[in-house]
């Protein structure tokens, strides 16, 4: 048989280059492609929403009837075609048209990850078995079990304890059919010791698992080939539990009113997951009985919630979680929707409200094996905080917000296409500069505008240290609506909402809250440590955000220590990125064991200072500026 | 919409109660009551044997046109039904007549088994754990865990992977509630590195096993405190498949026609057990949920209908079974009602049609540790022979046919009060003594009976070797009735059944066939080993007429090789005495596979001399005479 060859496609505007199997549909491969397109009907053919324009139509399949049936036929004279319709036959550019594009929601789906060896718990192993004889009658099973012991001892494996081996009563009763229908050539889904599936022929590239990442306001999921360690689709949702409250305090007041409350919380998430992975599984063309693991994090509530668990006693004192430890069991049990006898891996827990995220967080970043004394800060409506190196790590949760994600801002919204990203105040002119997500109008702010225009109005001295915005007759952008005052950061006209889009003092101090609490929880965390910031080498910025946030201002504003710029990285979505490191590989699950007993929680609000310490430094950028002299310097100037 | 209400049916003579669902026919009822009811079609309405008398016809379905078929006017005006007709509408009761009734045996419960040590592995340990506080923030698992690691490590009880310590999900999900209700005063149930439940209070004494003989015709249950290896309640049932088919080729068949009449096998069984595991727990006063694990052994077909395992492959040539491996299942997974996270654990088969229970009777002899060369016989409607010794042990399956039970003879009936059970004919008046169960009116023979009649016939010369009955005018007790000679063994008179009991002619036929084809897989496995008899220092005899039969007679018909009497030793049933040293003692688990290992399966078909040996071994007590010399100088003897 003839192997299909390869072809390259470019989408544009993306400018995404990927290499796909020749034969399969551009809706098919856009997912390949990390990339998302707008469609009802996830590729069936009958919602005509999927339009793209191809750049060289000989390169693709013919226009269906489906096609003219959808189409207008001027949008067929244009060029355009539906994706779901079109099979790609040859090295093409395909434009996706700005009324096709999802994902316009910009959730930071990527995160900065170690590398790692390939040891997928998952292994597929391909047997060609002896059939039985009048000389040969051993049992199917035995059978099957020699064939593969010989073929991993060859391969020289680890040790094996074959005489462990375990199989489901059910797969068992199943063999006998399966081995012969397959003519005793079959590809054995091994996971540990036991035996997940037998399937036909040979399979053994074919061997999926999840990555979940489950935040309190939103759900990534990544389709990975274990074998290659390699990314094939991407999908996320907001998380579903945010019809029952924003925040985890809401959620888990709601699932403690009574147990179908908790049922319920359950049983939307697992609902939202499910229908991701059914989504990525359409997207990415494999079929979800193909996927024999998922690998999920999420913050201490997420975790039980997922698992079904009784968060009752997270909610109240002493706040302790019912476990920690790393958990594997039954996809089934959680009723997560694939293969069967599939798994699902917890990863640990630390304590209170830092999750299985917060060891993903370490496990990326690699801080839990650095000799450096090193900060971590994963964003977001909760926000975790790590520090330490290879010796003691201590960590902390903080109720910071969504602000930061544009939750709670009057004109914030998430990162997505037309959303304000960076502002920059000319502190002479008060004239505004700023730039938006792929570069259109501009129809709201997100978190790290936000931070950017505090730290200008600072920076202008038009806001005080107790952040009110001060009025100035020459400066128009500053004005009065009704009691509130405000800063205009885009003219109705500039705008694509016919709107003026501004910040107000309402969200100035959401903006200083939210700061507030992140700091503190850095400080205190110090404090512990008997170390000053000079001390920490590294700070990673780990969220949703991360990338975009502008540090100068971060420290300007008070939301980071003052440290030299350079030590602070961006590392994106870690979540995920140390989800699918665990997936990929035993060695980072056995290490995420022993990263949760090297790390210490401190339960903030038990902290003596922390009260004051917060008050302090909801000021701009702290009450005591001494703890962050260049900003003092600059304040002195412009206040001289 | 309307559940069905529960119907409760008493079935009579038995007293037995049972509750089911409104609309279910009384053939299933019977099933679900743990009892047996004769049929030859398994509840299909093509026999007309399952007659039962509705005491209250009102609360039954109408008669249908295959009763009226199968039934007579008078039978029908009698109020008899067809069980498998007949659907119970409301609370009845059933009388089971004498000719529909199965399952009146004696059914031999106990054998003879080796001392093992107390090593359950289902261990109950009761944990005081402390209670959560601001200073002590564990979480509920690991609060739990840390005690019982301590309990255990001061117990010095082997070395514990606590690392791996495994708990389902539904149970994690309950702890919290569980804990706190018990005040963390609790018993966790541990089997291996998993929590199978947690219990309130100080649970620790009672820790409940079962241990399960699947005979062809017979169900053995024991009930077992593990903790101190006492048998605290015994019940059995015929096996329910009885009704599918008396010899297991015949259930084979049935299976083969289609997976409903594999899952109909599996579902009558399992079924069955469930009704006695019922039966037994409220005997005994012992929760169901209570008890943790069933140890089940059975020969390979029952192995494989018990796990709802095809069977087809077990019919066709070359034989071979799906699995052979010792086999750790949830008891869910297969129906067995105890525990919801119980487990079952079926012992290794050894292959062909030497199951589990061979296995068992070897562990229970301790055959397979023995310096001296040994031979074991179960005898039963399939004969098991194991001839060997520690080093290496043969074995092979004779289908022995039912004669030994009782079956197949005109006469012939279990070994229940009435039967008669001895027998001695007086060599020169021909005159006859004999001794029933329980010393009441003789009703009939059961198979060691017969044994003697047969050997007392050819002792007194009244019989050829060939098995002819020889008509003497001077020997009343030999008569002629339509075609067919027969031997009086009781006159009406004495009886409890106002009539004769004779052994026909044919009755020596079967018990010819019977001895030949049990003596000829003994003397095919010496062969194999190159021995004789004299080598042999003893013959265990296993089965559950065992402990009556008369060695001296045994070996005069040739169904014993001639050994010294002392060196045959009667054990019993070790089938299920083999299955309650594995439930107790995780080292007797191991060494099973040890001994499956040991065991090498000979296939008698396939031997060459098979047909020659089994034809010369129908004679009385052998073609070839120099095999019995001290038999062949006391027929010269008489014959002289």
């Amino acid at each position: 048989m003839e192997r299909p060859r390869n072809v390259r496609i470019t989408f544009e505007p993306y400018g995404k280059r990927v290499e796909v199997e020749r034969g399969i549909t551009i809706f098919e491969a856009v997912t390949k492609a990390g990339l998302g397109i707008r469609s009802e009907c996830g590729g069936l053919g009958t919602c005509g929403k999927c339009k793209v324009r191809i750049k060289d139509p000989m390169s693709v399949s013919e226009i269906t009837k489906v096609e003219r049936n959808l189409l207008s036929p001027e949008e067929l004279r244009g060029g355009l075609r539906l994706a779901c319709q079109t099979c790609v036959l040859g090295d093409c550019r395909v434009y996706v048209p700005p009324e096709s594009r999802i994902g316009e929601r910009k959730i930071l789906e990527v995160g900065f990850e170690q590398e790692v060896p390939l040891e997928p718990a998952v292994r597929k192993i391909h047997l060609m078995i002896p059939k039985p004889s009048l000389n040969d009658v051993r049992a199917d099973y035995e059978r099957m079990i020699d064939t593969l012991s010989r073929i991993l001892e060859a391969r020289v494996w680890q040790c094996e304890k074959f005489d462990e081996m375990r199989i489901s009563c059910e797969l068992l009763a199943n063999a006998p059919r399966i081995l012969r229908e397959a003519e005793w050539d079959v590809t054995v889904v091994l996971r540990d010791e036991e035996i997940l599936e037998i399937e036909r022929g040979n399979t053994e590239r074919e061997n999926y698992g999840l990555a979940i990442d489950i935040g309190t306001s939103k759900i990534v999921v990544y389709l990975v080939n274990v074998n290659e360690g390699n990314v094939i689709g991407v999908s996320s949702i907001e998380n579903p539990q945010l019809m029952f409250g924003e925040d985890i305090m809401s959620r888990l007041t709601f699932a403690m009113r009574s147990h179908e409350n908790l049922s319920l919380l359950n049983k939307v998430l697992i609902d939202g997951i499910n229908a991701t992975i059914e989504e990525i599984a359409l997207k990415s063309g494999v079929n979800r009985e193909k996927i024999y693991e998922a690998v999920v994090v999420g913050n201490t509530a997420m975790h039980h919630l997922f698992l079904g668990i009784e968060t009752r006693y997270l909610a109240l004192s002493p706040y302790v979680p019912v476990v920690r430890d790393l958990l594997s069991v039954r996809a089934k049990e959680v009723g997560l929707k694939i293969n069967k006898r599939g798994y699902v891996v917890t990863l640990p827990i630390i304590g209170g409200f830092v999750g299985a995220d917060g060891v993903a967080d370490l496990l990326a970043t690699g801080l839990h094996k650095s000799n450096e004394l090193s900060m971590l800060l994963d964003i977001g409506t909760n926000t975790e905080v790590f520090l330490g190196n290879k010796n003691e790590i201590l960590s902390c949760s903080a109720a910071s917000g969504p602000a930061f994600e544009g939750g709670h801002i009057k004109f914030g919204m998430k990162a997505v296409a037309g959303a304000i990203e960076r502002v920059f105040i000319e502190p002479e002119t008060y004239e505004v500069k700023y730039k938006t997500v792929r570069e259109e109008k501009p129809v709201g702010l997100c978190g790290s505008a936000v931070i950017d225009v505090v730290a200008g109005l600072l920076r202008s001295g038009l806001i005080d240290v107790h952040g009110r915005i001060r009025e100035k007759p020459e400066v128009s952008r500053i004005r009065k609506v009704g009691n509130e005052v405000e800063f205009v950061v885009a003219w109705r006209e500039e705008t694509g909402i016919d709107e003026d889009i501004t910040v107000t003092q309402r969200d100035v101090r959401e903006i200083q809250l939210a700061k507030a609490a992140i700091y503190t929880a850095q400080i205190i965390l110090m404090k512990r440590k008997g170390i000053k910031p000079e001390d920490i080498k590294k700070i990673f910025i780990a969220g949703a955000f991360g990338s975009e946030i502008s540090v100068k201002n971060a420290i300007f504003i008070g939301l980071l220590p003052e440290v030299p710029e350079e030590r602070v990285k961006f590392v994106g979505n870690t979540a995920i990125a140390g989800a699918k490191m665990a997936l990929i590989s035993k060695k980072v699950r056995k290490e995420s064991r022993e990263v949760q007993k090297l790390v210490n929680y401190v339960e903030l609000s038990l902290d003596p200072s922390f009260q004051k310490e917060f008050i302090n430094a909801t000021e701009l950028p702290h009450r005591d500026l001494d703890r962050f002299p260049k900003v003092k310097d600059y304040l002195t100037k412009v206040r001289n």
